[in-house]
């Protein structure tokens, strides 16, 4: 039995990875911290976690003893607190953006923020680096909307299929967090669509820096918020430099996938659901579906939550700690 | 391992039964039927069991082998189901309302059916019937609503402590089943409350049949269809006939349900929220707050699909089989 | 034309009566106070009002020039403003509760403020009192809750036909305004039903006290946070103390409402949906259904930010300025 | 005062045109068809419509006497009922797809139909054919998607600035009709966002035939349908084929809409809201965000039942018959 360390509990991430690691046999959440609601128990902020008996802790990363720790901190936070607790021979899965990126001059552009500690990291998408994941201290969990839509563009990319990928992506509101704002006010968002960061969220050039590892393509990206609890609907318009055929890529998606426990492959034309991977750590692949002007469409879901953050990370733990990958996982998406 | 039968497998309630029991460690779903869709995978109908190999089937009742059949199907149709299968010794989980009432007189009347093959059963609320149910061959699992109102004023009504009582309900739309009606169309029924057969509906007699087995006690009762997919937030207006405090109230909720694995009592003035159970088989149940006027409201929250149908009717299942009772039922709530 | 000002007009009540006004044939909003957005255009907070000139502007109660002032400012600062507008002669419709009581002790102990500046004010519900609004210069505008529960009941109470009243209320999250908190997070309200201040509402007394003037009842009220935009659902429990059919009280709301311009009584067991009087000033009352325990229920339907607030406040103006009642009023509901 | 018929008024345009047309001081509506439904009050199915006499009739097109009749009839139904009414000298607008195209072999290659009833026709956009409406005896009002995504595209092919256009368009469910079906299902729909007819959907290519009379450009279309009631988001990826400023093309936006009552330009980086044009006939029109691969985003927003649908038929409806363009169309949208 590992000790699990929660830095940011109070968040929805916080939240997943304890509704997560609850059943895990072989991992103990021990600490759960949060500044502000240090004393309180767990179960007032997140009341699904009823008979959870732990409370929030205020305790500095110096002093937390674990095996693991989950940073889910902002960015910029986590570059403070992510070296104190590799160098005391805590393995970390950090869920913020601080070391995401290989190129330090996009993450510093991009966040506008010095990473005043870089470290090795590996990035934690285990359908690309399960084999580094396995050795590393450190992994960066990725975003939520690069999860869905790398997941969505790997096997074309890979095959150097594609140059040019527009990501139109639809994402829930618990995207944004657990803090009220005039955008995740219900009267605003409920019945409405709104674009945001048309062309200038971070995760365009996350999903482009991952891509790119494979081959040279232009991805453009752009987010909406939907009225919508979880879930990310990631819709990839990609122009085919070959004539390929539907069939055809469904095919090289099944091949490419067909190892992966999370990743499911639907027939051409099937459209993925928000809610067939709803409270699940899949993700579903879809639709390649062709049009008249050369565009492929390929569309993916994942709840944002967790594939998209609290269950990837455990995903990876259990990489981390040779532990069975699925281990805690297994739930089946709640439809409808 | 037990062999399990669900018959009328195609709609939500069967959907669910297939989600909890597909990491049962001691029953396997080995017949699903549907007359319409047989041949078809069962995840074309329910696309979150992406992975399950099993197909529908059409089948006679008397020709299905198992150890337990749940008959997932309408009011009228288990009647000319259940004995068959009961005479063939397997046991049965009734989710319709024909065998949930004692008084056939009151079944005929509110059902507007002749109940053409009475059988013993227990009605299958182990908060109330634990040990009748672990003996029974036929367990008629409660209604959703009859569920969610017994559970928040049974504590009151043993006690003798009140003898007129309002419920007034908000459902899910998914109460309303799998088949699109007018009612469930999204335009008509998001931003929109309805009440509906607001002093006709069938629950209300079950849930004043089964209160009244421990007091004299007149409930009232209003279910209202509002823009939520799955839970039922029951709000009791109850009138004491002795003085009594909140707290007094809640330390008796405490004591009654202390032994529950599925039952949780909240702190005075605190609301049960259907997102703290969406998914599971819980049931919280809290508020005891006290007006002026001498009423006290208790407010209690479900999931219809799980507590209210699907998890409750395996709740039984592990019961009458005598597994551990919380077996594949332990899923945590999903908030948000 | 007169000339119209409105304090506090950057919330959701003053945005819809920028809306409602801005067809006014005889009405002209000239000011616009928010002492936060002074110098913004008004249109940047209601989107909806693209073509309007407007800007928010900060200026004191007393330098404000118009022959009517809206103040839709919180409980505790109307009665610092609204004194000063009334001695310089401009007639005012207050939307906060400062002035709606007749008994101030209710009034303090409920809004646990001290009303330092009573002055004579008419109760704005037309229904009952239109001849004195006619002749008013402070109207206090009713509250949402109290709009519609007073309107479901009062046929009933004016015939002295019940003496006890549970109204379980349901209410879209504009009504809790335009300012984002937890509850209203979308995440929190979405899928769920959230009752509140359980037997402890503000708006409990104030229908109390207003039904009073007509007879002795008891009323106990309930409010309940629906994932909705707009519109409140009343559902009246009541116990007639004689034995009157649904048809009976049919008629005597017919009756009672027969010349009301914005009253529309559905037909028995008919339902008052949200939708017929979305964005509209109208209410529906429907159901007047019995059931075996001696409960009559009745339910109305309104819009609360405009029947329960901006909508009533322009009716309000319209009878004290002698216009025709329905003026900008006559919009119909927005369904679906 | 002209008449106006109403072919196929149970449905949700029908229910509009009546909503819109209650207040024209130039126009009554004296005729609402349904075979269904004839005898039943108009306002039985359409709630909202309380005070509506109208009845629902079952009339031959060719015993229509009117001035004027909006055919709110399936694509294929209208072929076989417009003629005769031309033929009866009656002004129509038919808001089926029969008479939008030009060229007769895309209809028929994407509606699977043989237009058996060719005639002459003029596109209702009147943003573009405003002169031609004028004069016309029929008028093809167009698709909703098609309203959405030609307003926020034709000023940059006008301009001859783009050849390539991908359209990412989310509808709200209202846009699939009154009748329910497995998609409309509220668990179904709430809390997903589901692209359909991904590359085949007919709005497509009526999009690039419109488009293309101004310049030759490829048109890539996939509608989403989202978990709201009214609205089309539509976003617009384009790829300039010169370097243009944002600034540059929200001047050109400007200019190119100037004189339209119902198009309304927003800030560069301003977001159309669904709210803002909710029951409104308003095209809000905003973003021009471009990056770092070449692409310009434009986004609009219309209520697809009004400028998409009822709305911009009864502007054409104003035109043809020499009325003030904007008559009972000025309503504000009605946010939030």
């Amino acid at each position: 039995m590992i000790q699990v360390g929660i830095i940011g509990a109070n968040g929805y991430t916080g939240g997943e990875l304890l509704r997560i690691l609850d059943k895990h046999p072989q991992a103990e959440v021990t600490i759960a911290t949060s500044r502000k609601l240090a004393g309180i128990p767990v179960y007032k902020v997140h009341p699904h976690l009823q008979d959870l008996k732990l409370k929030f802790e205020k305790i500095e990363p110096g002093d937390i003893e674990a095996d693991v720790v989950f940073t889910a901190t902002p960015h910029g936070a986590s570059m403070n607190i992510v070296p104190q607790l590799i160098e005391n021979g805590i393995k970390v899965v950090d869920l913020s953006g601080d070391y995401r990126f290989d190129d330090l001059e996009v993450y510093e552009k991009w966040y506008g923020l010095k990473q005043s500690h870089p470290l090795d990291a590996v990035y934690g998408l285990p359908e690309i680096y399960r084999d580094q994941i396995k050795k590393a201290d450190l992994v960066a969990n990725p975003g939520c909307f690069p999860t869905g839509a790398i997941l969505a563009c790997l096997p074309l990319v890979a095959e150097k299929l594609v140059d040019k990928i527009i990501i139109d992506a639809k994402t829930g509101v618990s995207g944004a967090g657990i803090k009220p704002t005039d955008t995740t006010h219900y009267p605003n968002i409920s019945d409405n669509v709104i674009p945001y960061l048309v062309t200038s969220h971070r995760h365009g050039p996350e999903i482009q820096e991952k891509l790119r590892k494979f081959s040279d393509v232009g991805v453009s990206f752009t987010p909406h918020l939907v009225p919508v609890i979880r879930g990310i609907l990631s819709t990839a318009h990609t122009f085919p430099i070959e004539d390929i055929t539907s069939s055809y890529v469904k095919e090289l998606y099944d091949d490419y996938y067909a190892d992966e426990p999370f990743v499911r492959i639907l027939d051409v034309s099937e459209i993925p659901k928000l809610s067939s991977v709803r409270g699940s750590n899949y993700c579903h692949i879809g639709s390649f579906d062709k049009d008249e002007n050369g565009r492929l469409v390929v569309a993916s879901s994942i709840d944002n939550l967790v594939k998209g953050a609290s269950g990837q990370a455990v995903h990876n733990m259990n990489i981390m700690f040779g532990f069975n990958e699925t281990e805690s996982l297994d739930m089946l998406g709640l439809h409808p």
